[in-house]
Formats: C-alpha cells, sequence, structure tokens
C-alpha cells in the first residue's frame, strides 16, 4: 500500500499562501483557478495586503486559518517563511501540502538545505507534501483546481503524474481538446517527498482512475521503482514518457530537474518488464492512455481495417502488418461471404475490407455488428468516416443552401455520420471488444457530426489511423503481458547490458 | 518540358456531365462545388433532365455547349457514352478532361479496353485526360473546385496530385485547418494517361506552387519515375508518401489501385536517389510539405532550442540528438554570454535555451532576434508559447471577468503572445532561417493568440515539438542533397539489393 493521497486530490477546504492583488502572481492565480473551476470546499486565501481579493477576505497570516477548515495548503511564498507556515498550518489541521513557489534543490546548495528541511518537516507532521516547485494539481471528481497555470481539464478516467509542468498542460490541453478526460494530475516537481511511484500507486487504487499518464526524467532508485511499477500495472495500465534518452536530452534534464544520465537501454528494459506502456512522445502517450481509457482490451493482436476510403486502406494495412504488435487478420471465410451478401462485388474481398463505394444507407453499422460478434476478429479500425458531413458543411456554407432542396441532403449526411459514430461504440460495447474510429478530421473539423458523435459516445476519434494503429499497438502490447507477464522478481544487482529493442514500439 | 496542364488547371469555362437534380449525385455536386467556390469563368451543366438545377440552365447534351465556352470538360456519366460526348466536347474547344466517373480500369476486362480507348481519344484529339476515377481538381488561384467531394483548401504554395482520392481530401483538411494553403490538387484516380510524374513535372514550373506533396502506390516504369523526379526536386522539393510497403498494404494496393507489388527498399532508394523527400504518414508528410512551403532552407543541420518550458526543452533536445540529419548545436560562447545578460543566472546556459520563468516582457523577442542573428545557429525551434494564452484563456471564461481588474492582465498575455509569434515570424524572414514555433495549442486551442498569429504570419504552428523535428530533419536532409545532389545517371539495369535505411528518417 501507498501513502494516502486523499487529502491532496480531494481536500475539505484548501488554503492558498502568496495571494496578492497582482493578477500575474502565483497566489493570485491559483487563488483565481480554485474558484473558478467549481471546487465546493471552503477556499482561503493568505497573503499581506488587507482587503480581499477575488471578493474573498485575505488573512494577514496563516495564523488565522479557522481549526480544521482546510486540509490542503498550496504554498505560494517564498522558501524562508514557508517551514514556519507548513508547521502554523498543521496544528490548523491541514494534512497535504503542495509547494508550487521554487527555490529549493533545483536553485543550489541553499535550496537543497531548504528542501531537506521541508522534507523532514512534513515527515514530523506526517503531512503528505508534494513540489516543490511544481504548477499544482487538479482532482475534476471535486472540481479543484490548484494550479498557478490554465487549464482546467474535464473531468476522465485518466490520472497524470509528471516531473514536468508543461506535460501536465500538455495532458491538459488535449483532455480539452478531445474529450477524454482526466481524473487527476499533478506536476511533481522537485518530487522531494512524493515521487512518480507515489502518485501512480494512489491512483491504481483510486476508483476515479483506470491509466496512468507519466513523464520521468530522473528516477532516484530504479529498483524500487520497478518493483513498485510491477505491481502497479497489474492492476491498471500505466503510460510511460521517458525524458533524457540522448545524451543532449541528458544534459537538459539535469538542468531542468536535476535528474543524472542514465542508459535508455536499462530504463526501457525495465519499463517492459514492469509492464509499462511505454511511448515515445507526449502526443503518443496521449493517444495511449486515452484508448487505454475508453476502449476495452483486445483479447489479441488480430485486426480488421474497416474502410470506405481506399487509400487509407492501404497505408493502414501498411501500418498494421509493420507492427510488432499487430497482425492484419486473414478475413475469415464466413465473414466473405457474409459481406458478399451486402455489398456490390466491387469491394476489396479482403482485410482491409474496403466498400469501395458500394454501400448503402445500413451497410456501415450492418458490417460493424458483423465484424464486431465474429470470434475470429480482435479488434477493428473504422477508417473513412466523416466524409459525408464533410460534403454537408461545404454545402451548408454555400450559397444554394437552405434554398434549392439541399436542407434534405445535408441533414441526411450529417445523420449517417452520428449512426456511424454511434454504431462503432455499441459495438464494441456490446462485443467488448475495440474499435477505434480515425480521420484527420478529428482536428481539422472539430464540428464534424461524425466527430462530436464520437466524442459524445464517450470515445477518442484518432486523429490519423497511423496514430490510431500504434495506441491499438500499445494497448494489444498490454493485454499480451497482462495474459503472460514476464515478471522478474527484481532487478539484477548491476544494471544489465544492452536489451535488444523491438523496431518501432519503443522509438 | 512534361505536358501543358494549364487548361486542367486554369481552364477558360467549365462544363460538367452528369447533372441531375437529385443532391446526391456525382454531376450535382461538382456544379454544386463549381458555384459555390468562387470561380470566375463560365459553368455550364449537361443532364438529361429538362430545366435548371442550382439555377443553372441544363443542357440536354454536350453539343448544346457553345464553341470556345469551355476548356474544362468533367465527366460524371458512365463509361458508355464518354467517348462521344468527349469527342464532341473537343470539337467545341474543350482542352481537357477529368473523368470522376469511375467503371474503367479498376473494374475489370471491359473497364480495361475502354480506359483504353479513353486513352487514345485522348491522344488523337490532343486533350489532357486526368482520372478516370478520380475525384477531381482544385485550382485555388482561380477559385477551381471541380470535385465530387469537399472540402475547398485555402490558397497556398503546395502542389497535391495523390492517386488516392481520400489523401487529397485528408491534404486539403489539413489545409483548412492550419491555413497552409494550396496552389493546386489533383486526384490522380487510375491515372490512365496523366501521371503523378505529369503532375509533378508541371507543378515544378508552375509560379502558383512551391512544393510537391504526393501519394503514390504503383509506378508504371520505376526508371522514367526516377529521372523525371531527379529533375523535378533540382527545381521544387517533392515529399512522397508511399502505399503499400509491406505485403499487406501491397494486397490492398492492388485491390485500390491495381498497383502491383514492389519491394519497399528499392524503392526507398530510388526515391532517395532522386532527392524526393519520404514521409512515413500522411500527417507527417503534410507537415513537411507545409514546412517546406512557409520556411527558408536550413544552412546546415545545426539546431538551437529555444523554449520557456523545461520538460519541452529535454524531449526535443532527444528528438534533434537522436535524428540523423540534424545536430543539436553547442551553445557557442558569444552568445552565452550574450544570453546571461539578458537572464536571471537560473536558465540553462546550454542548448536548450531553457528561461527557467526568468523572461520579462522583452525577452522572448529579443533571444529570437540575438539567435537568429548569430552565423554559428542553422535552425531554430521555438517552444512553450501559448501558455500565457492559455492562462488569459482560462481567466477570460471565468467568473471574475471583466470584473476585478482582470481585463488588463488579459490583454496583456493575449498581446505578448501576439508579439511572440510574430518576432518569430520576423527574425525568420530577416535572416532567412527556419523558425519552427511548436505547441499541442495548435490543435488543442486553435483560438489561443499565440495560434492564430502564427498562422496569420503565414506560418505553421506546429502541433508538437516532436513532428516539428521531423519535419524540419526532412528540410534539411533535402538542403544537404541539393548542395551535393547524390545524383546517378539513371537506375541500374536490375534493380539494386537491400539498401541501408538511415534510422527514423523513412520509417
Amino acid at each position: 500500500m501507498g501513502r494516502d493521497l486523499r487529502p491532496l486530490f480531494e481536500p475539505r477546504g484548501v488554503v492558498v499562501t502568496g495571494v496578492s492583488s497582482h493578477p500575474g502572481k502565483f497566489g493570485f492565480v491559483t487563488l483565481h483557478n480554485l474558484m473558478a473551476c467549481g471546487y465546493e470546499g471552503d477556499v482561503f486565501a493568505v497573503g499581506r495586503e488587507a482587503g480581499s481579493v477575488l471578493d474573498r477576505p485575505v488573512l494577514p497570516s496563516i495564523e488565522a486559518l479557522p481549526d480544521g477548515a482546510a486540509e490542503l495548503l498550496v504554498v505560494c511564498t517564498p522558501v524562508s517563511v514557508n517551514e514556519e507556515i507548513i508547521r502554523t498550518a498543521a496544528a490548523r489541521g491541514v494534512r497535504a501540502v503542495f509547494v508550487a513557489a521554487g527555490g529549493y534543490s533545483e536553485a543550489g546548495p541553499d535550496g537543497i538545505q531548504a528542501e531537506a528541511r521541508l522534507v523532514a518537516l512534513a515527515e514530523e507532521l506526517d503531512l503528505v507534501l508534494a513540489g516543490p516547485n511544481g504548477q499544482g494539481i487538479t482532482s475534476p471528481p471535486v472540481g479543484l483546481c490548484a494550479q498557478i497555470v490554465a487549464p482546467y481539464p474535464p473531468r476522465g478516467r485518466i490520472g497524470v503524474a509528471s516531473q514536468s509542468g508543461n506535460f501536465v498542460s500538455a495532458f491538459q490541453n488535449y483532455a480539452g481538446q478531445t474529450g477524454i478526460g482526466l481524473s487527476r494530475s499533478v506536476s511533481a516537481g522537485n518530487a522531494a517527498a512524493t515521487s512518480i511511484a507515489d502518485y501512480l500507486e494512489w491512483f491504481a487504487d483510486d476508483p476515479e482512475t483506470d491509466v496512468g499518464l507519466c513523464y520521468v526524467e530522473g528516477i532516484a532508485d530504479g529498483r524500487d521503482f520497478f518493483e513498485r511499477m510491477s505491481a502497479v500495472t497489474r492492476r491498471m495500465p500505466v503510460v510511460v514518457v521517458k525524458g533524457g534518452s540522448t545524451r543532449g536530452g541528458q544534459r537538459a534534464a539535469a538542468s531542468h530537474t536535476g535528474s543524472l544520465a542514465s542508459d535508455d537501454r536499462v530504463f526501457d528494459g525495465m519499463a517492459r518488464q514492469a509492464g509499462m506502456v511505454r511511448a515515445p512522445t507526449i502526443e503518443a502517450a496521449f493517444d495511449a492512455a486515452a484508448t487505454f481509457a475508453t476502449q476495452p482490451l483486445p483479447g489479441g493482436d488480430g485486426v480488421l481495417v474497416l474502410t470506405t476510403a481506399g487509400g487509407w486502406g492501404v497505408v493502414t494495412a501498411d501500418a498494421v502488418t509493420s507492427h510488432p504488435d499487430l497482425s492484419l487478420t486473414a478475413l475469415p471465410d464466413d465473414l466473405l461471404v457474409a459481406v458478399d451478401a451486402m455489398l456490390p462485388p466491387r469491394w476489396s474481398r479482403n482485410n482491409p475490407v474496403d466498400l469501395a463505394g458500394g454501400e448503402t444507407r445500413d451497410t456501415i453499422p450492418d458490417l460493424l455488428e458483423l465484424v464486431a460478434a465474429h470470434p475470429g476478429i480482435d479488434s477493428i479500425l473504422q477508417l473513412g468516416l466523416g466524409i459525408q458531413g464533410n460534403t454537408a458543411a461545404l454545402t451548408r456554407k454555400g450559397p444554394f443552401h437552405p434554398d434549392h432542396g439541399l436542407e434534405r441532403i445535408v441533414d441526411y449526411h450529417e445523420r449517417q455520420e452520428r449512426r456511424y459514430a454511434e454504431a462503432a461504440a455499441e459495438a464494441s460495447a456490446t462485443h467488448s471488444k475495440p474499435i477505434l474510429v480515425a480521420s484527420e478530421l478529428a482536428v481539422a473539423q472539430p464540428e464534424n457530426p461524425m466527430v462530436t458523435a464520437v466524442r459524445e459516445s464517450g470515445r477518442y476519434c484518432y486523429p490519423s489511423a497511423d496514430r490510431a494503429v500504434a495506441a491499438l499497438g500499445r494497448m494489444a502490447w498490454y493485454a499480451a503481458w497482462l495474459r503472460a507477464p514476464r515478471l522478474v522478481p527484481c532487478l539484477p544487482p548491476r544494471p544489465p547490458g544492452p536489451i535488444p529493442m523491438p523496431g518501432g514500439r519503443w522509438s
């Protein structure tokens, strides 16, 4: 069992220090975000200016905090005053402290000492200590946005813990864009007392969280991390991005978080053995986490590609074929016969199932149900949707709409797009198989009725077939790992030699 | 010199066949798109129903077309009637034909014969013949949207030629999303008489086009393609996506465009020798083409990373360091001294130049100018912009704006974001060096003032640092190829053996 982080993510009451009337300062912004995003607990501000900020009276000191009124303290004050503030806050009932303030170990010898004192103090007072030098936390299930920056993400099932605040923001931005929300997010800052592993362990038991998503630059104790992650990944998939995999990146990491250089092959082998899903980029990591959060795990590596667009079928067949963890399923004979009965003979008669323009009103929903129900198919990629909605959009904004009888065709196209998206989500849920819908319209035309309907179904509309394949591949790898985890009891005493990297997945 | 395709892309007058009052049919949609998108020439409709469609009188037959009134014929009628239509149209002054209709070589033996007759007829009549079985063409410089589908892209400098209509649409969608427009686009269909090479050769001499972007599945004559591309790429960069690089993709290509299987290593070696810039995905291909269309070529492989966001600095340093065609420039001593004078000591003192929050009002514009002017820096990646605008957005939509003195800070943040984007474009133009701005806000928050200002500057706001690095790498590779083209006079008589693939670039 890890540390209980409930007072951090679901505090009863929050108090912020360093609040002034300057709207560009961290204390002000944190107070603003706490009050603007729907947190229902009490919020207290502490600052040196008398009066009120954002209609909230400013307490002249933490001593004025009522007993038991706040469980979380967000520290936006300078190093020199924080220990005293924390001690007083703990006496008033505070159980968790997020230190947003910098000036600690990232700032040289004096800061290192101050950080050590902070850690000792938190231990003495039995406080959860997050940060210092972090952007903050969000916890959408309780409307908590205790951050010095934007945005506030929609609620969902992904728990984010990151050694870089930038990437917390990036994942929050993607959450807002795609509708695939977050359960919790935390910028670990210098992670003086609470590490990425601590957060992930707590997420694994958190009823609000289904998947962990993390960015790490340095790991103080590799063996400890490995053992804890091996246990976490049995309960919850964890997607990881590792910064500092090259000499150039390691130099940058040393100045960013003070992380020591490490052999990327060692990390890679460790992560794989521990069942962590490594992603090469922040974008790919979100794609993967969004997939874990919204799709059932596949039962095997076989993929069927359904497409109304021949070119997408070709490049997606390439992407699946060349993926080490996926295979392009040979089209089962009974499916071939069944599809033959639904389509004119010019369809591809192969996987990808390319309709080649032969579909009518019900073909796509019927096909989705047919192939999802087939026991020989593990996962489905649905491509080419959105084209009718795109045509409708050009018509709708053109000079001939709504006259000239164009309303009916526009409505028809838009209704069909919604049906396709709904059919994909339904067939996926009914048969407990991943069905991924991909189209560049996800980013190029988010108001396309197909894209909005995918979003409303709680699914992710993948911005390209290639990115859907990569995300599905990560899921298939994890599902295979769960079935036969390559567990070893602990890391060997010395770092192992180079571990071969499978092409593509880790790079 | 290639074929003159001017009558296809800049026709004086267009006539469409197969126009009926059914708004879902190709003839109707093509007529609609021609009339809805700003084409200033005359548009004629031919169909079997008397009366008018979209307020345009429908000619009962092509015979009724006035002499010399239309140079382009768009054919949406069945195979059986098209030869006669084309002959009559040519007699009326038509110089180019786009056959959108299917039923030709993709449809079996009869279709193959019909396609051969079409080609012979076009030769006899000296017509440009595009298609058959293609989605159409767009030519924004003359407002031409002769397509059976949406969208119509904004005008720009990228010329698209594709063996898949889907990818024409995809590139058009990206153009609309990003503002990086197209000069011409054509779905080559079965490419019976006019091939991808023909289009690219014409684009290379087209004053409207700066970069070619193509998708190919099959190449009938590899040596001919190689020799022609080797000449084209001297005059214009060409980005290529190849479908059918695996057995799975080749089977799909055989049913999509009838392309024969080919050894991907042969294609890859050929493309490299010919100076073509190969991209692994449609998304990466657009990223690359948009870069060629909007950034000056770099003078060398050295990259400087400027960031206000430490995490992005780390992963981008990794991406640059591991890229075979880029290098992370060691920070020149005089730059270090100059930056020291601009920032408090906590900045990274290294490349990436991580400001670590030490910037003030003018730091970023000043820094951009400083590093762009430095002769030791070839290219710049600017990361971390948009954060202020993001914070402003949360404030702006919150309950305390516009009261509580928040207007000023919101305006300040938004103004600063615009300044940063403008400074990047200015420094790039002044010093003729690529400066790429990357942020997930490009897709997650397109209304962020940084994103809109990048767009208004005519530049591409890259959706991630990794994608910017990949695009810059393709540009650096091409720039190096131009300086020392690895030209060979022709392909060896037999296909060469496996050609080593540099890690990353082609995969």
